[in-house]
This record gives structure tokens, C-alpha cells and sequence, in this order.
């Protein structure tokens, strides 16, 4: 038992060194050899835990849909229409991507490798987010004639724009919150409120 | 002078052929080898005109700015309103992304390797973007009243949702547009299309 307790700390801290090596050097750069010195484990109990480069995107991927499953569960509990989940859900999932390392590592991941073969191709946050949007279509809450299709994605859109954002900070040129002169630069939670101050009103009934 | 027009004729096919290899492997998968291959020259040829990697991923970048400066240039020239100038903006720019593998390699490299030290980090259309929305501003075709900023960062983040959705076509759980039943999949100037129908409404005086 302690042994397997063992087991499982160091699988853990694998796929924490994993993740944080993923998320700054993307698919291709990440090495093996790198995630073990990360995880101060030896390439034994690496391979022992996981044999590829593959096999420990998949096991971070699965920890980020874990984690950006839980955010939205909490966003989603909250007992108001469906569209004000959705403004809840979207704030967690960017405040998860802004200090989140797995699941920042999930969003890269996806956008490197796709749904692949083998790979999970689940995208949990992306379907809430176009199942509540027909929740509120639903209720009502969603402005009537609004394009669902649409509404979907365009938040999908800002989500993971703002998520996007943060792997820049030192590009002003890029970003446009950066070009006017003496505007807030804008933590990624700000971001996303002043983004939907704009377009709140066009999709709220 | 035949000698350098074909000197030049190779030069434009190996970044035709970077670009290729760009946009669908990335900058880390990429080789010089399999460009070489691409462009039909010899490995002295490759490297007569571009030392290393780096150097092709600058020359494709190059060439990114200037036909995505050229499709500016023509949904400015519009004799419109800024507000229309913007839309007609992000509509070259949404097909120049979804047709022209210069400017989508220029999209890909510049999320993966950002504004680097050497590599110019320039980013002409979101600068574009945010130009046009501050002439909007100033000559009242914004709505009264609306987040300059987030307005220009909202429509950059829409222009690359929608590039992004171009790289996963094989994949539906990911992609809520293509999650209802019997919804267009849509091409990316319908995606686009469908967006502004969404939010112009909030961003037009």
C-alpha cells in the first residue's frame, strides 16, 4: 500500500512536470529527458509510468479535461438563467487557463496535436459551453432570433482568445489592449469581463 | 541577369514550399530536409538562400505581412464607414487565412515562436484592426459608449477562432458549430458572416 502510495505521488508529480513543460515548450520541444529532470524522478520510474512523449500527453490531457470539468460543474451549479452560467463558466475557464498548468498544457495540446489517433478528442469545456447556450435558447434567456451556432462560438472564440492573450505578454504590437497608450494591460479575468460588458447585451434577451 | 531571375524564381519557391511545410507541421516538426524535398531543390540550394530554420521562418513571416498588408489596403480602400471597413477587413482576412498557406504559415508561426528576439514582431492586421476601430471611435460609427479596446481585441479574437476551426476539420466534439444537428459545417467566410450578424448590432451606432 505504501508502496502504491508511492507509486501514485510520483506518477502525479510526473504529470505536473509534464504539464509545466508542455505549456512552455509545446509538443515538439518538450523531451522526455527534460519532464524527468522537472519531475526530479529518474528515466526508470519515467518509463515506468509512461512509456512516450504520447502517452504523457494523453495522461495531462485527461487532467485537463478533469480540471476544466470540475470549474465548469462549480460555474453551472450556480442557480441563475443559462446564460448567466455561461458568463460563470467562461470566467472559470479563463481564470483556470491564466494560472492553471495542466489545463493551459490541455488547450496547447489540443491546438498542437488535434483529436489525433489514439488520443482522446474530447473537448469537454467547448460542448457546455454550446449545451448551455441552447439551455438559454431554451429558457428564453438567450435573445430571441439570437444564432445559437453562432453565440457558441463566438464565446469558444473569446475563451480561448483571451487564453491565447496570456502566452504573449511580451508582444505589444500583437495586442491590441496593449496599443492604446495608458490603457490597463489587463489580467485575463478583465479581459474577458470587458468582453462581455460589449456583447451581453446583444445576446441576452 | 537570367542568372539572379532564377535565383529569385528558387528563392520564392522555397518559401512557397516553407510555408507548405509551416502551416501544416509546424516550426518544430519542420525540417529543412522535407522543405528542400517541397521546394524540388538541392540542399545547397536550400541553404545558398536561407542558413537555417530560423532564417525561413522570417522570410515566410516576411511575406505573411505583406499579403496580409495587401488585403488590408483593399478592404480600406472601401469608401465606407470605418465600422464597414472593419468588416470588410476581417473578411480578406478570414479567406486570406483560409485560402493562402503564406499567410496561414504566417498565423502558425507567429503563435508558436511569438515575437522572438530577431524575428520582427510585427503584427500588421491586429494593429490594422485597432487603427480602424479607433477611426470608428472617432467618427462616431462605433456605438456610443463602447470599449474601444475590447472592441478591437473581440474582433482579432473572432478573426483567429475562425482561422483555428480551419485546422481541425476532423474534429466535432471540439468544434460547437458543427456539434448541432444538421448545422452547416461552414466555411470560414460563413463562420465570419455569421459572427457579425451577431455582434455588429452591439458595436454599430
Amino acid at each position: 500500500m505504501a508502496i502504491q502510495q508511492r507509486a501514485e505521488r510520483t506518477r502525479a508529480s510526473i504529470l505536473r512536470a509534464a504539464a509545466r513543460v508542455f505549456d512552455s515548450q509545446g509538443y515538439e520541444r518538450a523531451s522526455l529527458a527534460r519532464i524527468g529532470r522537472e519531475a526530479e524522478v529518474t528515466t526508470g520510474a519515467l518509463t515506468f509510468h509512461f512509456e512516450t512523449k504520447a502517452d504523457l500527453a494523453e495522461g495531462v490531457r485527461g487532467q485537463a479535461r478533469e480540471v476544466t470539468g470540475q470549474a465548469i460543474r462549480i460555474a453551472d451549479g450556480a442557480g441563475e438563467s443559462a446564460v448567466r452560467k455561461l458568463v460563470a463558466v467562461t470566467h472559470e475557464l479563463t481564470l483556470l487557463f491564466a494560472t492553471d498548468e495542466v489545463a493551459r498544457a490541455g488547450e496547447r495540446l489540443a491546438r498542437e496535436l488535434g483529436s489525433g489517433e489514439g488520443i482522446a478528442s474530447e473537448c469537454p469545456w467547448r460542448r457546455e459551453v454550446a449545451r448551455l447556450v441552447r439551455s438559454a435558447a431554451e429558457e428564453g434567456t438567450l435573445r430571441s432570433g439570437a444564432d445559437a451556432t453562432a453565440v457558441a462560438a463566438l464565446i469558444t472564440y473569446v475563451v480561448t482568445g483571451v487564453e491565447l492573450a496570456t502566452r504573449r505578454p511580451g508582444t505589444p504590437a500583437g495586442e491590441p489592449w496593449l496599443g492604446e497608450t495608458g490603457a490597463l494591460d489587463g489580467s485575463a479575468p478583465e479581459r474577458l469581463e470587458r468582453i462581455w460588458r460589449l456583447i451581453l447585451p446583444a445576446l441576452e434577451s
